[in-house]
């Protein structure tokens, strides 16, 4: 219990007095019932400009997850482990996080990935499946959105198009999707060389294509999707994944989304790592080493789907791989 | 403008098709009215869990500057702006986070530090002096407050314990305050050796003081001063100031306070600089080595004060200084 005495407590009186501020000490001891534990977390938004737009950040939470030995396809589980605790992680467990964006241009509210949807949430008991909850904690309105962006097929970006009662979630918004991506995931003769959750992919792809009745704008290469947002293939994660270049002014972003995906910061600091959902491991790491030395050379800030909320940083060169440097947290905007 | 185009998404329609999942694409190009700005940021306050201790982080805000030639006291400006873009800030402009703590044991509830309270709020037009709103944000009874304890008396710290009409802002709080701070800030002597901003700390701790009525009890040395609340002195930014482990059963951090300060990120860089408001720099430096030092090699968890929101994480050595790892935000707690 408390070491302060009543005799501490005189003695500071004594102090205080010769300041000729105070005349004496009140030790309070109060009987009052114990304050309950707050016990639930602040909301997953946060806010920044880049020029004249405004980008929100809206997490959609985290999954943890045992660490399995096929997370990483190419370096044996006592090395991860080793990387992780490096890197003050916990051992035998991985925090995958997970961030869409919303960017409003000041004309077009642009979402860019819709999170893992009712599903994530229902597998994950809540703690993934935030984004709509999200959205709202952050006064952006869903019938609002005029345009998502979806940078790949997976669950985790697609899910969320659909809301519990697999309606569309943004009923007003063009839904664009890479045509890498659709022509990979929709063949499902490509199924059978992956592993079940990856095999899982495809019947989802097929599950949310179906809801979303034809409602589907294909992109493609290097364009101006909307204005101040173009896309930039890197493939390798999936086929036709594409990150974005966001500039208003002379202010710019690039979100890279999933050239490191799961928990970016380890495959950032270990880009030879191939993730068990990469479908292409050797092209991933060849996108992903082209983009690190190009933001880190650059110094460009860039935004990621995979990093601790919110996702804002810089890459740094550090040995043969990078380190993720956040940005600082901004109270105002 | 899109470049999404009637032949694209009609070619995406060939390729949805030939999937069977989708017979037609819409391009949709309702004309609506563009969604406003949100403007403002998250509430700021982060919460997580230390045995069975919930710590809520509850910033003050922020207060920019121009970098002056004092802010560091012991390096020409021309190097701190090298350092400070090497860390990805802006060149001539100083960030300094405030990030006072909740404690909350499960039978008392515990704030660390007060941060700067209506006059900070006033100079700063906001951007500090956030802690009192964003206590509430969090759903915490400043009224239900047990215990304040101040690290040491810097205003930025102990001027929130006032509200905008100087009264009490923790009515049924006890007020903890280290002796060797009530010794030097009280003693007006000590003023005339230091430059301006530091001088007006003498008179706002007269200030302070006086409205808090001999409400003050002193503690010094390393005690336990509420069951599982260590006070650890870490003197040199001023002579009271105090650290503090904060432990539940197998679980601890330590709240660095101010061992760096400022901008707490940089001088963890660059520990040989003086901060403007070290009173005692080559002391300060002394602590923050044999802290960092500790923290790193033990890879023990840290709260600090002055670095970005929500300011906790890890120290790890980094050549001749030492390096800033925040730790992942949690969306669940």
């Amino acid at each position: 219990m408390s070491q302060i005495t009543r005799r501490n407590a005189l003695a500071g009186a004594a102090a205080l007095t010769s300041a000729g501020a105070l005349e004496s000490i009140r030790v309070i001891d109060v009987a009052r019932a114990a304050a309950p534990l707050g016990g639930k977390q602040n909301s997953g938004w946060y806010r920044y400009k880049v020029g004249e737009f405004e980008i929100t950040v809206v997490t959609d939470g985290v999954s943890f997850g045992p660490l399995s030995d096929a997370y990483v396809q190419n370096a044996p589980k006592n090395d991860v482990n080793a990387e992780l605790v490096a890197m003050h992680y916990a051992p035998d467990k991985t925090s995958n996080w997970y961030n869409p964006i919303v960017v409003n241009t000041g004309s077009k509210l642009v979402v860019i990935d819709a999170g893992g949807g009712p599903p994530a949430s229902q597998q994950t008991k809540g703690t993934l499946g935030q984004f709509h909850n999200n959205l709202a904690a952050a006064g952006i309105d869903k019938n609002a959105v005029d345009v998502v962006i979806l940078s790949h097929l997976h669950g985790d970006h697609i899910s969320g198009l659909l809301d519990s009662d697999n309606k569309l979630a943004f009923p007003n918004a063009q839904l664009l999707m890479p045509t890498g991506d659709i022509k990979f995931w929709t063949d499902e003769s490509n199924a059978s060389r992956f592993p079940d959750p990856v095999k899982a992919q495809f019947a989802n792809v097929k599950r949310v294509m179906g809801a979303l009745d034809g409602k589907v704008t294909q992109y493609e290469g290097s364009k101006e999707l909307v204005a101040g947002i173009t896309s930039m293939p890197t493939p390798g994660h999936t086929p036709g994944h594409t990150s974005f270049t966001i500039a208003s002014g002379s202010d710019h972003i690039i979100h890279q989304v999933d050239v490191t995906a799961g928990m970016g910061t380890l495959f950032v600091q270990k880009p030879d790592w191939h993730f068990l959902f990469d479908v292409d491991g050797a092209l991933a790491e060849q996108t992903r080493r082209k983009f690190y030395d190009m933001v880190a050379a650059d110094k460009v800030r860039i935004q990621g789907y995979h990093f601790p909320f919110p996702a804002v940083g810089n890459i740094e060169k550090d040995g043969i791989g990078y380190r993720w440097v956040p940005a600082a947290w901004n109270p105002t905007i």
